[in-house]
């Protein structure tokens, strides 16, 4: 049942997809204004389900690639998503039927709404990871064999490069190449496909997720975290205060090191998360706390709010949150594309909650 | 008047692309290798000239971008030509009626006999150069206004890239990138057009007189050189040995300097010359002797063998030799291009003829 995205909405939108961002997928202030302004002057965007579109219909999956640390100071243009869409429909000999968020963490799942206002295009209920995740190929798509290709980036300079490449993990080195090239992040399309093939290839709900989590308001101090982690089914790991940050921006990533000092009943315990533009494990005395393919969020405690990895800084008062993952991700081939080691982790899996149950 | 290029031809045309190569375009000894292997797999190459063609038949300039040092060890598949058409024609939607090299020095002579061997195309006796140059842009048909794109690019694993660049220097920027990426070299095309286009765009001639120059052999020691050097219409710069030779492979290109020493009745004198994948200037006694957009090639004193700049080394004794460019270069827009400045150097162009007349 197709609904309405306004102005309205944004907001909830913002918090929500912040959260599911585990850190990653850009800041989310640049995102909201560029949505309320695209709303603004072109009016709300039509949210659909995939059982309202034709088999048949081309859907395309969208979003910026690059170092977040870049894309909050390097601002887009606005017409990249008709050129992507342009180069699309060119490549395929077909029009494309309607966006989805490649990823809905972070502003990556604002911007397909804002160059759906301007296309007057819908917007698909569903993305590729259900979180969000530092590399191309790890999104849902890929696990239900939908080919990358050809995948499309241009920039705000009006430059346009297609790829054909011959495996996930070539695309992911051409792409962020060129990304870095562009001056550290793009925009991008990759695993383009029927609303036939999206109905068993994509995670379905998300923008409706994300808007739910992004509902919760500041009611009284502390419990808003309670309410947030209740809303997403998580758990508090550590409520603290970040007492250093590591973090550099290279080969078109951000990654580091951030340390959380615990406060209140949480005094004398220190959880260090490791990141690659998204939070990718949680470790306590050399223990694991957290780790992927699982969300690891680090929120304000005072407004609730997801902080991006590269907003995190020495001082802050946070709670770090733990959600478990789509359970797509905690299959053999799921935690072979997202897994820890997928990203250079020599230990296995362990899903959150059994991690937080073990603690007690 | 189309002539057929057969494997009696292939060590003429190599040496050929050599000497007009300055030092770049990669060395010829793989390329006249796979050049002999192409024909006599697949029968002689067809050299047209431009008034053989339909004015409308779509000629593809192509050869390899990247660091030639690179090149000489990361072999082709021999595929790469026939994926450069492929996507050519599915861009275009019309077929690629002739190959035509983009430089004609050094294996870049040589690789679209390699291609259009294999796919029973003609090659066009002209390229965009007249000689080689190291960035993509430096071409005769920047000049006449011909788009580079839909550029396209291949590598041995099957991979492809198609860009549309807003400028001539972001096409360099991202075909660099991505050729650092595929390894350090890749296949390219760019600029294709029509033959009626061509007619005015290209540097004709370029394949005759490549063979033209090949021809020569050994005579008399020393005799050679000069042959040579009355052929190509240059000057003999300085007899001597290598004496130093510094050398680096970054950002897809080859970059240093050679210092050679004169000997005979050149002792006493040294020659330092500047490479960016091509010999750029030769200066002696920090008087300038030779640049760009001239040709400036080191030649074996013994064989007449032009000298690729990645296998310069020491002790090798060597002519170093300079020959005037195509007229076009020397232009006002020739030398924005290609000019001294367009390398960093802050000197004015100086023809060749001029410059050893001075030194008289």
């Amino acid at each position: 049942m197709s609904r309405l995205i306004a102005a309205g909405d944004v907001e909830d939108l913002a918090r929500g997809c912040a959260l599911l961002g585990a850190g990653g997928g850009g800041d989310t202030s640049v995102g909201r204004l560029m949505m309320l302004q695209a709303i603004g002057d072109f009016g709300p965007v039509t949210l659909v389900g995939v059982d309202e579109l034709d088999p048949d219909a081309l859907v395309m999956p969208c979003g910026m690639v690059g170092a977040p640390t870049v894309a909050t100071e390097k601002f887009e243009s606005g017409d990249e998503g008709a050129r992507l869409r342009q180069e699309v429909e060119r490549l395929r000999g077909e029009p494309v039927a309607c966006l989805m968020p490649a990823e809905i963490g972070g502003s990556n799942g604002l911007l397909p709404f804002v160059w759906a206002a301007r296309l007057s295009l819908p917007v698909l209920d569903a993305d590729g990871m259900g979180r969000a995740f530092p590399e191309i190929p790890q999104v849902a798509m890929h696990l239900a064999g939908i080919s990358p290709s050809p995948a499309v980036m241009t920039d705000e300079r009006g430059n346009v490069a297609v790829f054909r490449a011959c495996s996930g993990a070539w695309l992911e080195r051409l792409e962020r190449a060129t990304a870095v090239e562009f001056g550290g992040s793009a925009a991008s399309t990759e695993y383009c496909m029927t609303a036939g093939e999206a109905r068993r290839a994509a995670i379905h709900g998300s923008v409706t997720r994300a808007l739910g989590i992004g509902k919760l308001r500041l009611g009284g101090e502390g419990n808003l975290v309670d309410e947030l982690v209740i809303r997403a089914g998580g758990f508090i790991l550590l409520f603290g205060k970040v007492a250093d940050v590591e973090r550099r921006t290279s080969g078109g990533f951000v990654r580091g090191s951030v340390v959380v000092e615990g406060t209140g009943s949480d005094a004398g315990r220190l959880l260090r998360l490791e990141l690659q533009n998204e939070n990718l494990v949680a470790f306590e005395g050399g223990e694991l706390r957290a780790c992927v393919p699982d969300l690891i969020s680090v929120v304000d405690v005072e407004t609730g709010d997801a902080i991006s990895t590269e907003r995190l800084r020495y001082g802050q008062r946070v709670a770090v949150l733990g959600l478990p993952c789509d359970p797509l991700w905690r299959t053999e081939g799921g935690l072979g594309l997202v897994g820890p080691r997928a990203f250079g982790y020599d230990l296995d899996y362990q899903p959150i909650e059994e991690l937080v149950d073990a603690d007690r």
